[in-house]
């Protein structure tokens, strides 16, 4: 499931590129400029971000523009929000068990 | 920032870890059972859990207990969310602009 959308984003200049391709298209120059990255290391972590469809690439003339695909954010985000909800339940079960053993009053 | 947690969640045995731990406490051999994975495989993934802090190790007797630290998740819950966040007030600016130049009418 999410494996490929976590391993785009535990990196830190993949999630720079993704803060900033939130704010609206870019072309690779222009998201990736102020890094002082190597070309081929761009290179590397837009493939990695592309491959897992966070990021989309488009030919506009000579220029290659980046797109951010939110949708592709929804599913770390709705798994982490899983886990928070099954462990927010899990606490609930646990205090309501105690509170019935009159444990809390002890 | 959220570099470790994003990294610690980047594997799906440690997603499935995590996702045991959300339902309560268990011990390493309770929560990582039925993977079919060797010891030291199993070792290595839970360090990487226990260093981003999304995993605490308790010893109780001769046991080692795992809790997951649901307060970990908020990093990487939040950052998402805030990528969601900042797309959407884009994406609505993009719709008013073009509302406003009749774009949409035409």
């Amino acid at each position: 499931m999410a494996n490929d959308s976590f391993t785009a984003l535990a990196h830190p200049v993949r999630r720079a590129i993704v803060e900033r391709l939130a704010h609206g298209s870019a072309t690779v120059g222009a998201a990736t400029a102020d890094f002082g990255l190597a070309k081929p290391t761009i290179s590397r972590h837009l493939r990695v971000l592309e491959e897992a469809g966070v990021v989309r690439r488009r030919v506009v003339g000579r220029q290659h523009q980046l797109d951010l695909d939110v949708e592709a954010l929804e599913v770390p985000y709705g798994w982490l929000g899983r886990q928070r909800d099954v462990w927010d339940r899990m606490f609930d079960a646990v205090e309501d068990h105690l509170n019935a053993r009159g444990v809390a009053g002890d």
